[in-house]
């Protein structure tokens, strides 16, 4: 980095915030935004707060064509006390880096983009939303803008973050949702894309996404790309079991995002001495369990929902109800346990909050 | 379509155009470009030509986060004559429309595309080089625009179509190139998007073609995501091999982009009464073939390059020279064809060239 000066240019009329049971998610986003641009030779340079507007682009930039872009999602929580808190960002910098070295595009000096997300949050303050469940969603993304149709790296990029008001994930309560276990399309297979945060990988999902919500069923299982036989996520989450006492989640395995909620649940489930363990897990064995009747919890993991309890599966046409339909005991205390560290209702023993100051 | 009628607006200057020895690939744009919109319930609408000018695009669309987009590449010719040739246009805009029905994408009807392609080549007909090789390159495109962060089908599109007037591939004569057979990362697999022109499997693609470039081969040859065996494409291209007199290529798996070039490979193949045949094919089969000194042409076939031979393959470290490293009867009678029919040199028995007038 040259200069890491922050230029920062202020919005003259500020927008109008929303009501905060009017949110939604992703749709309304804040007055203002940071960019930085990276030029091969040159590296990142241009570090600025400017007001929220239209990216202008050449149309042969390489983000049209071929994809070389990486993101990752956050939130800011402001506390009962007004205090501004961060989850563990850092973990979000780091996998923005490793998703960025898979897609060939260059690091970023993480410290420095903590440190631009920090100031943008601190001006844009304000829009954090401060009812139940509520939050700031934060998106900070690069994407390859070069104008060049061949098909290599851009040599240049811009790194941006924009800022959303989000609302509650769970406006009645937490609930369970029905799953389609997917046997047709894949999300990722080992030597793709799978463990990066990129885009491609959510364009692929989006055909299983509309086929099984109008089957009626909220999210797809998607199973392994080889053998479609071992669980890798569900949904746009990781995904966790109760069998028999133990949890169980998928093994880091090549193609499975290493998700910071994911981490978060093992190292909790660690401190509570419950016995959780990474390993290879295949559907035939959590059909069994169930029909065992030791099948008592399902949960995907992520930063939108937290928790996301699974009351059905349905595979090969068959319904597993999982424990009656209803949101099981570990599951509540997992959602209560991490959002209570977040909006700091809860301790702290990880020091997984960064306050914002 | 609501109104079809295309708006013209012309270009109050012009660009200088290049020397046909200072071409390249897809640096260089026209004065021009169409652009049409598209909105849920509302359809496309609004296809207007303006001058060539960068897009601009709320910094939540789609596109720069999810990769919802599709595209195509073909080119246009200029005759001795001064006529302007399109080769098979019509399996473009039928491709465009697969790839965006795997995308969630709205269809487009492709006899407009194809006729907005045609108003927009007419108006920058002076761009098309005439030195032998060159032609324009012309990129249609859709892109996702709607500013939502939540990972689903957009609702608002935008298809482009840009013109980039492109140097021969060939500056020095057809020549062979070393390829690396990949063993680690993977294209595309069954069940993801490897049929489907799209951006995200061109992302997954520039972290092996860097390790190939680096170990000084010019691309690499895919192998299947499930077993690592089987022969899937070369580069961004598909792939033959001659062994012992007959013609074989992978066979469309679901992984394998269909490509046009491709298919007009077998057409010629079988109009010379040569034996084709497409079908599964293993690297441990051309390494046999190679053996027993019965592996005697392999090539890649695409829009850019129309054959590109291969003159050595390098398999877990051992080299596999193929014709003594030099450019194949076959290829080379391939080549000769199909750049002849493209050009207007040569007969055109299946009616492939579209005249542009």
């Amino acid at each position: 980095m040259a200069d890491q000066t922050i230029k920062i240019n202020l919005s003259e009329s500020k927008k109008q915030k929303p009501q905060s049971d009017q949110l939604g998610f992703g749709k309304i986003f804040t007055d203002h935004m940071f960019m930085m641009d990276y030029i091969e030779g040159k590296g990142w340079h241009d570090p600025r707060i400017v007001p929220f507007q239209p990216l202008s682009l050449d149309p042969a930039a390489i983000i049209f064509h071929y994809g070389q872009t990486v993101f990752e999602g956050l939130k800011a929580y402001v506390t009962k006390a007004g205090e501004v808190h961060l989850f563990r960002p850092e973990k979000n910098m780091q996998r923005l880096n490793r998703s960025s070295d898979r897609l060939c595009m260059p690091q970023l000096d993480e410290e420095f983009a903590l440190e631009a997300l920090k100031q943008l949050i601190i001006i844009d303050k304000d829009w954090i939303p401060s009812a139940p469940g509520t939050s700031l969603y934060i998106r900070p993304f690069i994407i390859a803008t070069e104008p060049y149709l061949g098909v290599t790296a851009s040599k240049h990029y811009q790194f941006l973050i924009i800022l959303s008001p989000v609302g509650s994930y769970y406006k009645e309560g937490i609930h369970p949702v029905k799953i389609l276990v997917e046997n047709e399309y894949v999300r990722a297979v080992t030597g793709g894309t799978g463990t990066a945060k990129t885009a491609g990988n959510y364009a692929a999902s989006l055909k299983a996404q509309e086929v099984a919500e109008e089957k009626g069923y909220s999210q797809v299982l998607w199973l392994d790309g080889i053998e479609k036989k071992y669980i890798e996520e569900v949904g746009s989450m990781n995904v966790f079991f109760k069998i028999n006492g133990e949890i169980v989640t998928p093994a880091l395995n090549g193609s499975i995002l290493e998700g910071v909620t994911r981490n978060s649940i093992i190292q909790l489930l660690k401190h509570w001495n419950l016995p959780v363990v990474e390993r290879k897990i295949s559907m035939d064995e959590i059909y069994q369990a169930y029909k065992n009747g030791q099948l008592e919890e399902a949960f995907g993991t992520g930063t939108a929902a937290i928790i996301s309890p699974i009351g059905e599966f349905i595979w090969h046409g068959e319904e597993l109800v999982i424990n009656n339909g209803k949101t099981g005991e570990l599951s509540k205390k997992l959602y209560d346990t991490l959002t209570g560290i977040q909006y700091g209702t809860e301790p702290d023993p990880f020091g997984w909050v960064v306050k914002v100051q």
